[in-house]
């Protein structure tokens, strides 16, 4: 697929780099050209980079980095959004103490009414980003969740499958109300990563048990 | 450790047989001495059973299976339960559609608040009874977290011991106002389970993946 990085950063480009391995075709976006096109000078395999612009304009999907911002004050012309699977992966700043308060709306709900016309996907908020760098082996040694919700199933299936291809278990979480629920667990593991001191490879997983007749038959199911 | 079960349902019926049968001593209260007696009958391997007020008596811990309701409603006289560890292991019921309210405050608040000289503890929320009834091989052989939240340190302590003798992973939380994080992964693991139809054998686990370096040496932490 055509995937485009909105803000370049750390995250934006550690996806980036595993969807270029795994045949994706990665257009890295920043606020200026030359920022973007030095990322995608630095990621190879054949990946592009410029502007916010540029990337939008490009791409099928696209990974939405930056934090609690409007999109129209990175792209210049959201309509070029329209109807474009936009992926958000951030999470509300750590408060002091780690003392969350309650999630009265979610970041994506809000990124969500500022595009109307774009099909936003909440995924990816649940991990650090050191995680992407060891992708995709331990992941998937480990059934590392990820966990991706949004309103329109079309869109929900193509972020499921472009997390599974870099390594994810990818959890179906349904409509885009239940980011709050991702963002909690967004939440959780940052205080345990950051507050708990586990550190960055602290990862979360949903599993399936097996069923007592599953035991005694030697099965096991993830 | 001599175990008291307030309200001796699914929930408390499980987990006390499984203590029991690592040896601790385990006392199931119920609103009247007969249904106590009843399920501690069933429960065999030398349990007691009773009221709510000989478990609160009997016990160091209790684990409080009633949601939402004041303790002064069930033990006739709440200074015995001063000092003890009280684990609170309830979630909020759940709203139409999954639709759950932002949590301005956690059930364990609540409940400490209810009993000021208790120390009450959050843990066994993230997972369906029907867990307990396999446990604990498949728990340890999937690392299934039991996160456990409280203000008193050496009552973690205890709750952790006793979560891990019966097969889960624990996992220290930190202080109680953290059961508002662990109450929305209960909130959850509970749309997973039921609006998600993942079944009872969906777990949570909080997993440490090896580092690029112990990748290389081969070695698998958990």
């Amino acid at each position: 697929m055509r995937i485009g990085i909105i803000g370049s950063g750390n995250m934006g480009r550690s996806l980036g780099i595993l969807w270029a391995e795994q045949g994706h075709q990665i257009y890295f976006g920043s606020r200026t050209k030359e920022k973007g096109e030095a990322v995608a000078d630095l990621a190879g395999n054949s990946t592009q980079g410029g502007t916010n612009d540029e990337a939008a304009a490009f791409a099928e999907v696209l990974l939405y980095t930056i934090r609690g911002v409007n999109p129209e004050e990175v792209i210049s012309n959201i309509e070029i959004l329209s109807g474009k699977v936009l992926i958000d992966c951030n999470n509300f700043d750590i408060p002091e103490g780690f003392a969350y308060p309650p999630i009265e709306e979610s970041l994506a709900e809000k990124l969500a009414s500022e595009v109307p016309n774009v099909r936003v996907v909440k995924a990816f908020n649940t991990m650090a980003q050191e995680v992407f760098e060891l992708a995709p082996t331990p992941l998937k040694d480990y059934n590392v969740s990820c966990f991706v919700a949004g309103d329109n199933e079309e869109a929900r299936n193509i972020v499921m499958k472009i997390a599974e291809d870099i390594g994810f278990k990818p959890v179906d979480c349904g409509g885009l109300r239940n980011a709050r629920l991702l963002e909690g667990m967004g939440n959780f593991i940052r205080f345990m990563i950051i507050g708990q001191k586990l550190g960055s490879y602290a990862t979360i997983s949903v599993n399936m048990l097996p069923t007592a007749q599953q035991q005694r038959l030697g099965g096991r199911q993830s």
